[in-house]
């Protein structure tokens, strides 16, 4: 029987999955097992993959088994827009001649580079020349994609395919009106005593503990692991085989637990999504920010609630001695303190989105107004004064804290927050739909929390955009009020402040 | 500037070692870490890497590139020897229709599950006919690449070229009439102690006894790792990253020790690789019997004599409580152990040939001379009554033992005995040019050795056939003399006998 035009898009995009996979692999490898000395050996092996997975995907061939597939009658939904996104792909990969891609492929490698050399050191003229350069590139670059949607707008449609500035900006102004006073009247409460977290806690115990908390929510050893890496990541090859990776901090507890938390959430995201659809738009995420939003999910909304702990305290307290006189209001109170810090990666589920606004700003100004390297480190420094009350006293603490613009990779900070806001309003609408969750997490039962992300979400990949499944599950717009709404509820018990906003 | 044809046929050469660099990377992956349920996705990715892989190098391409280069002028001796090993592999490949390559891949995939289940359930008929089916292929593709050296040494060039059936019959004469009778005069003397090697040896601490010996014979970790796996073995994916695995009985001390040493054998060689050779003939291995040769080197001339121990026992008898009151002596003696096996990889140094004999004559007879897989059921059983003495009760322990001939590796056991060999006329020849060598050893100094090795054998690659570097290293072609005088000096001390032959 000789193959429809589908079924053998089906095959060549499977097959660029199979080239892509495994350089996954091989980048799960270099993060955690990688000798010293192989890493040179590792790039070739990369470059030469990357290469070959690349050539298949602009061939002649896949443009007209897409332009056949195209008109093939009888096809499903799933199929549509499997042929839909992936002919959108093919056309924007097109649309950049190879000169440009070697082009920009050396000028990120050259910021990265003079970024590590820049914060090393703390000089961010080191940094500013490369990151100019890289600037006027991603400039070019989304004037070559643009289709009338404006310059930054076409490089956030990259990471988050649908969502606008529009958008955008309805939220972070709702961030600047609703959030911020919140965070204000924080501020003038009394603060809560965490120093106990940041006693010693035995590494093989936390590493234990954390393994038990996998198992706990869900997460399928059968289909992926756990190892350790300086900086904790979620992979996926396929829903068959997600790794996630976590660090261990002998003198901190809250590092392991909620990084473990994040990722096992990334990870039961992939490993709930359509094996069917392996490879094809409709087996991948729906976006980062939807990704995201399973993160948060499960480290805020699950991890960081009394629910939770109430299931999980007693064991933990039996394993650490930091914790033996710490009742469970007290511990809940220490994982949740709100305050002000440097780093974006280090502070609460609040001020976090301070920190995600001030670099919205920013990169918006320097694809958009024109802004420069020099002036973004002035606007930074002005910001964190102005929202955070926080004077920048070296630039390691300050512009030169994230690897992101150092990879080119501008529109990428929104998808944080906006993973934030979906998963508060993930939530509530599961809490609204599984009215005994509540119950069932205080008992350890988070099974049918995870049948319903399964069945509402991970299960659909691509096939509904961020904002149209956001609208689907909870018949809504993403907005940030559900967000506000937990927000003040979760802090006024923990401050025992009623907000005035 | 043009690139001339060479340099062209190397790039494309080392596309196609990172291509396939990488399938050894997932392999790896596959043997250490893969999750459970993984094992489809990973075959899917290894099929297609594979078929990428060999797309490549039987392209026109690399037949145009291989042909120009051949004719251009000027090239060295490594790069005259890279394009002539490379031209006679791919008119090999060429030979063989892909329709051919397709049918004995799913024939071996067959036959290797059905050896699973054979060994498993103690049936050989489950395996007899899949057997039958594969020696029928295997004598198809021998015919096919016979280039009038007759089948079973068509096969055996595949993993040993340049070796002959005359050479392996006259070792093998040799085994049975110089080296039998020395079993037979061992096994009439009093048998040396050994049950201290089998009480309980702490797993964490013979893990890291092992790391221990690898940094004292010069395994560099900045260029490889170790890790825990069912079935020991050593991977390189280029001199950058070669990488050992070993498994650890908690009731049997020798299993770890020695596996470990005999794979970061094998590992070193890898390891002295030329890298600006990588992933052409001359950066890789002479062949399977000089690789061999680099493990049992490490693992018996090094790894079993008293010199060695001389270094080390004092440590490892700190470390260990079952060896507190045995005397080096002893420990020697027990470590060197000879008696009759029904298993290959368990045997002594000196049983080990007799298996090896065994195989060579029934494969041979397989392949040449119509022998079916029945037939060898019982000519396996006949010869190890004749031979060892020993009879075979259940075919797990008998025919079904090893896995070699379930993958269609036919020619490959006689790879092994010819690496012992090889070590032995390498190791006696390493101690008449550095004459300090066994006091060195005594010492734990192995770097002259490692030296000794890596400009006489490693660095060379493919540039030799195994016996043409023989010659080179030790004046002579191979022969079975150096081991048996070895065997003789080392087996006289530890049984105080003088053999009679």
């Amino acid at each position: 029987m000789r193959m429809k035009s589908y079924d053998l898009l089906r095959e060549k995009i499977q097959k660029i999955a199979d080239i892509n996979g495994t350089m996954a692999v091989l980048a799960w490898d270099k993060e955690t097992y990688l000798p010293a000395k192989a890493n040179g050996l590792r790039s070739r092996q990369l470059a030469t993959l990357s290469s070959i997975s690349h050539e298949e995907y602009v061939s002649e061939e896949t443009g007209e088994l897409l332009a056949k597939s195209s008109r093939q009658r009888g096809l499903d939904i799933k199929a549509k827009k499997n042929i839909k996104v992936l002919t959108e792909d093919y056309l924007k990969s097109k649309k950049l001649p190879t000169s440009f891609i070697v082009e920009r492929s050396m000028a990120e490698s050259e910021a990265y580079h003079q970024w590590v050399l820049a914060k090393k050191d703390n000089r961010f003229e080191l940094f500013a020349p490369a990151l100019d350069k890289l600037i006027v590139l991603k400039r070019k670059e989304a004037e070559m994609l643009n289709e009338g949607k404006g310059l930054y707008n076409t490089l956030l449609d990259q990471f988050e395919p649908g969502s606008t500035t529009s958008l955008l900006d309805k939220l972070f102004t709702d961030v600047r009106k609703k959030l911020l006073p919140i965070i204000h009247e924080i501020s003038e409460a009394k603060q809560v005593k965490s120093g106990f977290l940041q006693k010693k806690y035995n590494k093989d115990k936390q590493y234990d503990f954390g393994i038990y908390l996998l198992n706990a929510i869900g997460y399928d050893f059968d289909h992926g692991r756990q190892d350790i890496s300086p900086h904790p990541f979620t992979i996926g090859f396929s829903p068959a085989d997600v790794r996630i990776t976590t660090r261990i901090d002998e003198n901190d507890f809250s590092n392991m637990t909620w990084s473990t938390l994040h990722e096992a959430g990334h990870a039961l995201y992939e490993q709930g999504l359509n094996p069917e659809e392996y490879g094809l738009p409709c087996g991948g995420a729906a976006s980062l920010a939807i990704h995201e939003s399973q993160s948060r999910l499960w480290e805020n909304h699950v991890g960081r609630s009394l629910d939770f702990w109430q299931a999980h305290y007693p064991s933990l307290q039996k394993t650490f001695k930091p914790l033996k006189k710490v009742s469970i209001i007290n511990f809940y109170k220490a994982i949740n303190k709100v305050e002000p810090s440097f780093i974006r990666t280090e502070s609460d589920e609040l001020h976090y989105h301070i920190h995600v606004l001030i670099r919205y700003e920013i990169e918006k100004a320097l694809i958009e107004d024109g802004l420069d390297a020099e002036g973004a480190r002035t606007l930074w420094n002005e910001k964190y004064q102005k929202y955070l009350g926080l004077k920048i006293k070296n630039d390691a603490q300050g512009i030169l804290q994230d690897v992101h613009w150092s990879h080119g990779s501008f529109g990428y900070f929104p998808t944080y927050s906006m993973g934030s806001f979906y998963a508060a309003q993930f939530f509530e609408q599961a809490n609204t739909e599984l009215p005994k969750l509540k119950e069932q997490i205080a008992k350890g039962n988070t099974f049918d929390l995870l049948k319903w992300l399964r069945e509402n979400i991970h299960q659909h990949g691509r096939l509904y955009e961020a904002q149209q499944l956001c609208k689907k599950v909870t018949g809504k717009g993403l907005s940030l009020d559900p967000f506000v709404s937990y927000a003040k509820e979760k802090y006024s018990d923990i401050y025992g402040i009623s907000f005035q906003i």
